[in-house]
């Protein structure tokens, strides 16, 4: 089969083996998969990943052990658990100490015509989804992780640091909270999709003003460690620091900060599947505007290239 | 006055002017009044403190504009709060912008015959509270922040990662909460007073063992930047690490291991005297040990000595 295999770099090959599925697995023909920044990190060296990339995307299943999931279009948990250790038994399986994940560590990922995954971590798409919304439900379950693990309240002044593809879906679902929401980023383009949604400020503006601990709630998703350090520096104390980039490297920060202003430092993954087809669903998340290009495989280089500002999406339906 | 006033180094003063009152505040006559790690911290550069060192104190009330507390016997918070910023207007009186904190900014704290705070600040001591606990109530409500801040289950497993005098504090409060609770430390002395309320280990004996990822809540409390790499090690996925030490220097520290893991992390600082009263009057914690020298303020060098390896105290009753 057709798929992007990465092994040091990244290429277009035609002659990948199409998968074959084990007992309580899936064989999904992907529609549309999408770019991540953890794509880019991967190609840096993040997870030695080797293998197909890609870990977004909507499917059908072609194959399956559950006839009821034949036929069905499905998103995907991208966490494939044990099931047997230790965190797997107290419920943590999206923390598995054996978990494979999808395009991402041991395991082939949705930047080729075929992938499986085992049944549970399917989610059939609801009918009135489009394929061009359900592709981006993982990353808005990533966003939407940040709701499950702390509790933002209508009346907290949350800032959001970064514009880019993740900062859209999280500020898309803290601005369904009611709080005062702020988006602070380099890119007026970026910052300009969102001003329905929140304030926006140009990242620039804000150092002039010197704006000093007066924000509930910080978010981090720049992917760099300026955008942590300017947090501390925005969050009220006994305020909380939401983490969201991996990038994959060391900051040098000073925890001392944290104790004497009582900040709490929150980091959050992978999300709540079901809960984000839900959004999608109600339609109180616009992902029409988050599409920046549709490429076949082959025009991957393209795909990949800095010119795609927002979502770059790979269209395998025809 | 006699007083340890602290110019860079400390020293040794008869000369200190007795310090006045102003309109809500309270004139107190030291009886005890220890040391703590913070002061240490002082010495080396921290906040750039000038002026009579020390926090921690009981003492008695000579002056005062509230004829209630005249002759009474005090603790107090160390936080001098404006009332009138806006963070004191929300209620984060330990966090005003403009305070002031008795011994380490900008305010002469309890090494001293006298000292001033407002009368708010202070909680007076209950009969069946010796002079000798009471002297701890600040150390000792600083670790109850930590239950004031985070939610411990009595089904957790927590680990405490240093064994200094905090630690002392910190174990006997969390071993209130019925939690499966580790102490891990350097100094097999100072481990063994914590047997009877936690299990303890020495670190060189968990490095070899290699444990990971097994604590719901690891609290850091070593003063160095190690302690915190250890935490992030052996806490769970989605469990928390508390922040204690103030040591003031930085850390390289790689942000990315906290967000795949979803750690929360939560910086802790002072904490509420009259809870810490109320477990001192319940004699539900054990502080006769905790002393290992006492002394006049003359003998300041002695006191500050590594030889206390636990709590040095200036006794002033006589």
């Amino acid at each position: 089969m057709r798929g992007l295999y990465f092994d040091g770099r990244l290429e277009f090959r035609k002659d990948l083996p199409k998968p074959e599925i084990r007992e309580g697995e899936a064989l999904i023909k992907v529609l549309l998969a999408s770019i991540c920044n953890t794509d880019f990190e991967i190609m840096k060296g993040y997870k030695n990943f080797r293998g197909i990339l890609g870990h977004e995307f909507v499917g059908v299943v072609e194959q399956s052990d559950n006839p009821d999931l034949i036929g069905k279009r499905v998103v995907g948990d991208i966490n494939v658990a044990c099931g047997e250790c230790d965190l797997c038994r107290i419920g943590l399986y999206h923390h598995c100490r054996n978990r494979k994940v999808l395009g991402i560590l041991d395991k082939d990922g949705s930047f080729a015509e075929y992938l499986t995954l085992p049944n549970e971590n399917l989610y059939v798409v609801p009918e009135g989804v489009k394929d061009e919304e359900a592709v981006f439900t993982e990353p808005l379950a990533a966003a939407l992780e940040i709701l499950e693990m702390y509790h933002i309240k209508p009346t907290d002044k949350v800032v959001i640091i970064g514009d880019g593809k993740l900062s859209q879906f999280i500020t898309q679902v803290i601005a369904l909270t009611g709080s005062d929401l702020y988006v602070l980023g380099k890119h007026k383009e970026k910052l300009c999709y969102l001003k329905q949604k929140a304030n926006t400020l140009l990242l620039e503006e804000v150092e002039k003003i010197k704006i000093k601990n007066i924000f509930d709630v910080a978010v981090e998703c720049t992917g760099n460690e300026g955008g942590l350090k300017l947090a501390q520096q925005l969050v009220k104390p006994t305020g909380a620091i939401v983490l969201k980039s991996t990038y994959n490297s060391y900051a040098t920060l000073n925890p001392t900060d944290w104790v004497v202003n009582e900040i709490k430092m929150i980091g959050t993954r992978c999300g709540p599947m079901a809960a984000a087809l839900r959004l999608l669903q109600r339609k109180l998340i616009f992902t029409d505007y988050l599409i920046s290009g549709v490429y076949s495989l082959e025009k991957y280089e393209e795909a990949f290239s800095p010119k795609n500002k927002l979502k770059a999406v790979f269209d395998l339906r025809k």
